[in-house]
């Protein structure tokens, strides 16, 4: 038996959960994140903490959530189990939009799940999507991630990059959603990796999350832009809302699951625009970006 | 055998798409559709007709196509027919995102399918999305739809009015997308209704698209309108962005078996907002459209 509690797990979560609050806000220098708690009927509940129109970000969101109780149908169903279950999940959930077109939208969900007779996996991610591709930044964030996978276990980076690749992936443009990351789901322990120290994995993924993403934010928040760019970042944001809501899981999970909706769809932007066939100019900024966002770029070696 | 052959019916349809483009072109004053025609390589196509930046319209489609060929395997199964039947699909979709945002949205689709051995329906339906309801509106609206209806069957307004209320919903909003209209599918012809009398029926609600909504938009577009009233429309818009990527069966549909999506995603408006937990205040104007977002509503006796 694992000394490593659901409590626990629950616990170093929020305080993960505080520490980007912090390290986020500190970067931002003028927007604050409000709390908003709430209760679930059925069991639990969270803390949907947002920050609107900050200096450098315009909209994020940083979630934590610990829910129980029966297992609800959908659930039971999706995963063929008995629906008479108990089940524990938490986790934390962040994205993050900013004004500057050229600093990139981040992504990150670490989260545990529970149920009855010693059951449980982790799952988790951690995505960029910029709106203009930047080469040396995508390399940036590659390589100080599979530093962090590497740390863990040498087989992480590579295996999730590829999930990640797959899973983010806007399949009726044929493009993925940004640059990727890691993305990996049903992590249970095995001869390489105690419980604890996929747990570890997962809490350092959220504490490289805003040591990135302020980094990130730094290197770009001051370039000078056009009304061009702010018209074609929209245009991502766009498909960015088109991920959402037609692919990912947690998102609609949430939605036939009755979860609490506002929370759900923090993930979607402050504002997105949709035009009619549009397509970039050969060569241009925006041109490259698209010939980037496909799967399975070595950025690392690129 | 009926002599309505799906010949006949491809171009009848075409000629409402003609019909619909230039009532409303006329009426705005402005601006032009730019017709895209593109070819399904398994077989047919269609013609994409696009407004952008009119006088009333910000942004506007009318599209016809009619596809034929294999039945495609995900058409195949969600039908529960062999994998080898030959089809033939044809329709004019429609979707009207205006300017002023006490200007309704407006959506029609009126369709035909076929199938060999004789099987063939008809589906479609209109539906009007206020970012503001006003009841006169709506009342108006649905008062002549239901003239429409009941010229050919009585029973046909109070059918598909039901029908729409639980198609065009947001179930994770707990709000219908708009103050409906009606909606219905698998149309066959019976003891009552002639494929003939039926297909005349659709004609019927193509044409009335156009008129009624020239006359909407006649009523509000010069309405004086705040920047408040603006922002509640990208909100709204925002609502019908989620609509239609989670819920719209053609959308769906098509972003599965790899339709042409241009076509498909122009429902989608120019820009759509959202606001974290966005709550209208008491008995304003907003929060009284919320309160009108309900199924059931009989606008005709309100």
């Amino acid at each position: 038996m694992s000394i490593l509690s659901k409590e626990i797990i629950s616990q170093k979560l929020q305080s993960i959960q505080a520490y980007i609050i912090s390290q986020i806000e500190k970067c931002d220098g003028k927007g604050i994140f409000i709390k908003d708690s709430w209760i679930r009927l059925e069991g639990g509940g969270g803390d949907t903490c947002i920050l609107q129109n900050g200096n450098a970000l315009e909209k994020a969101g940083v979630n934590f959530s610990a829910v129980y109780g029966e297992l609800p149908v959908q659930i039971a169903k999706e995963f063929g189990v008995n629906e008479k279950s108990e089940f524990f999940a938490t986790g934390v959930s962040v994205v993050m939009h900013p004004f500057n077109p050229f600093v990139p939208i981040i992504h990150m969900n670490i989260r545990y799940f529970e149920m009855g007779e010693g059951v449980y996996w982790f799952g988790g991610g951690i995505d960029l999507t910029p709106h203009y591709v930047d080469k040396q930044q995508a390399n940036y964030f590659h390589s100080e991630l599979k530093k962090v996978c590497d740390n863990f276990d040498k087989s992480y980076y590579a295996t999730f990059k590829k999930e990640a690749d797959n899973y983010f992936f806007n399949k009726h443009r044929d493009e993925t959603r940004g640059v990727g990351g890691i993305f990996f789901d049903r992590l249970v322990e095995n001869k390489n990796n105690t419980k604890k120290q996929i747990f570890d994995f997962l809490a350092a993924i959220g504490e490289f999350m805003p040591q990135i993403y302020t980094h990130l934010i730094g290197e770009k928040r001051n370039e000078v832009f056009t009304e061009q760019n702010k018209m074609w970042q929209m245009m991502r944001r766009g498909r960015y809302v088109e991920f959402n809501l037609v692919y990912d899981r947690g998102t609609k999970f949430g939605l036939e699951t009755s979860g609490r909706i506002e929370s759900i769809l923090m993930s979607l932007p402050p504002q997105a625009n949709w035009e009619y066939n549009h397509k970039p100019k050969l060569n241009s900024k925006e041109w490259q970006t698209l010939e980037l966002l496909k799967k399975d770029i070595d950025w690392i070696n690129i």
